[in-house]
């Protein structure tokens, strides 16, 4: 695993090298240090999870068959794809959270030489994934719908960012927009689409497959990316902050959590009122009385019953599938998943 | 020409319909009436230049047949790609120069309701473009093509923003920096692929033209929108206000023109002086002497005469290609700018 890891980190040190020679642009000295900085700062630092299972998901498609080298480099590059698309997204949405740190750093544009630069160089890291792939899949059968494939999550994924922002960031705080219908189209388009179905996708395009044919394994897990997300909401209130690494304000900053939106639908009349009156305040005091009323409404409850219900109803979806390499994949990402703590 | 330009607008409405409609997304009324918005705002107001040029060059291409109604919709399709491509760029810009207007109105991000979240309206506008390709041309034999053209194109444009950011924002002012070669490639990178290159290349693979066997319309058509930029510098200082729609500010804001560069190359230790001393000021006084030192160099006459070099070089260059068709085109972009007065 270790081993996987470090293969993985050497594919990036060729893919960067061979960005920073991209003919179709003059380099300069200035301009070849600015990007190198920039995706060093950028696009490896995370868990790498996306990428990675891009590799694993191919193993299992390959059903235990050792992979010959170029395999191995060809599902890391399509790894390395998601995660410039990960960076891209996290160095714009950090411009439009006015976040302040990202992966225990500054976030980029808040360096002082960087600021909006930053937007544009987030516009350089989407553009590098289709020259990544025109570096080594140009000459493939299915280079046509790696492309459809990126262009079509990615679209997705900005249509979830515009829900969340026009819901949560449009003038006034008003809790009764909060449903679980909008929940699902947030945590699906935003999230689920780029972190779960892709990575699959092209591991099914690497292994011959026509997606088109796997629309019940995209359902799958969309399905899975929905339940990672609502976990997230329920650790970002009930995880433990030295497990998961920071301490939760989703309350604080009227977030359209799960949590918030089960809330809304099983309380009574009065305790809406104080849901209406506490959340979205930086104040403890309020943040407690939520708090207290999630402990009132049994959410860790209601979540557990969620969280069974839906690992048994993606259980029978996945053994209903008719190819036991696919199931394994599928297998593979919800065992990683399920009652995870952080 | 006013009959062109709204069969032009019309197709506009026939693909903000089909966006609106996108299977991709699940969308709600909000949702819908956003991006309705955004599109509105930001990608019909221009003079559409660059999108009218696809269905012109075709026409060229096509030796004057007279188009069919399923070829003005398609090179149409491909124009209105391109100025989805710029309102892209013009948006997320203007977030990053903080700028105030854009085509006689508030940039899209200065108005209340939208901030920031202009950054993700702007990566939608950018997904719109593989979605219209996709609706289109996927049956197409070029469909490939057409991806991997907007994505280079693209990739180019950023990086030409790259090297103006990191170059006029970065820390110092320093004139020092400021070369003919920069200036070159600034102005290549940045405008001319995008507004020169891609509206051609887009009609050549309508016409089931290879690209790679017109390389040479790439080097011409990038000298053209070279000398388009260093008209356009030029007319920044001694254009007429009332002709060129605005009042030029390239030598209070410090901007890398091609006449500061061309001062900077002629000029003796002295003027040279003088430069360091006003140039990227506010006051009016400053910037007095910066224009009696082009004055003073002869500006005028120099730009006189690099304009009738290019002229002459573009010309025998455009003669020397095989194809009348393509020769037509070639001049028919030199014509609408050799000695423009906006």
């Amino acid at each position: 695993m270790a081993d996987l890891k470090s293969t993985f980190l050497n594919v990036y040190s060729v893919l960067k090298k061979e960005l920073l020679e991209d003919p179709a642009f003059e380099w300069s000295p200035d301009s070849r240090d600015w990007v190198e900085r920039m995706l060093d700062y950028n696009v490896p630092g995370g868990k790498l999870n996306r990428g990675l299972s891009v590799i694993d998901s191919y193993k299992y498609l390959k059903e235990g068959k050792e992979l010959t080298e170029d395999e191995i480099f060809l599902t890391s590059a399509l790894g390395w794809c998601i995660e410039w698309l990960q960076a891209y997204f996290l160095v714009l949405d950090d411009i439009m959270d006015s976040s302040h740190t990202r992966r225990g750093q500054p976030c980029w544009f808040r360096l002082p030489k960087v600021g909006l630069i930053a937007t544009n160089d987030g516009v350089l890291l989407r553009n590098h994934i289709p020259r990544i792939l025109k570096n080594h899949f140009r000459d493939k059968t299915y280079y046509v719908d790696l492309l459809d494939l990126f262009n079509e999550v990615e679209f997705q994924t900005a249509s979830g960012q515009m829900i969340d922002l026009i819901t949560t960031l449009e003038g006034e705080k008003d809790l009764s927009k909060y449903t679980l219908s909008l929940h699902r189209r947030i945590v699906q388009y935003k999230t689920a689409y780029y972190s779960f179905y892709l990575p699959v996708a092209c591991a099914l395009l690497m292994a011959g497959e026509n997606l088109d044919k796997h629309v019940d394994v995209k359902n799958i897990l969309v399905e899975m990316g929905t339940y990672f997300q609502v976990q997230d909401d329920y650790l970002d209130c009930f995880g433990a902050p030295e497990t998961i690494g920071k301490i939760g304000t989703d309350i604080e900053d009227f977030k359209c959590s799960w949590l918030v939106v089960k809330a809304l639908e099983i309380c009574n009349e009065e305790q809406k009122k104080l849901l209406h009156e506490n959340y979205g305040k930086a104040d403890p005091a309020n943040v407690a009385k939520v708090k207290a009323l999630y402990h009132e409404l049994n959410l860790k409850g209601v979540f557990a019953e969620y969280e069974s219900k839906s690992y048994e109803k993606l259980i029978s979806s996945i053994e209903a599938h008719p190819s036991k390499a696919v199931q394994a994949v599928l297998k593979s990402f919800l065992a990683k998943i399920y009652k995870r703590q952080k």
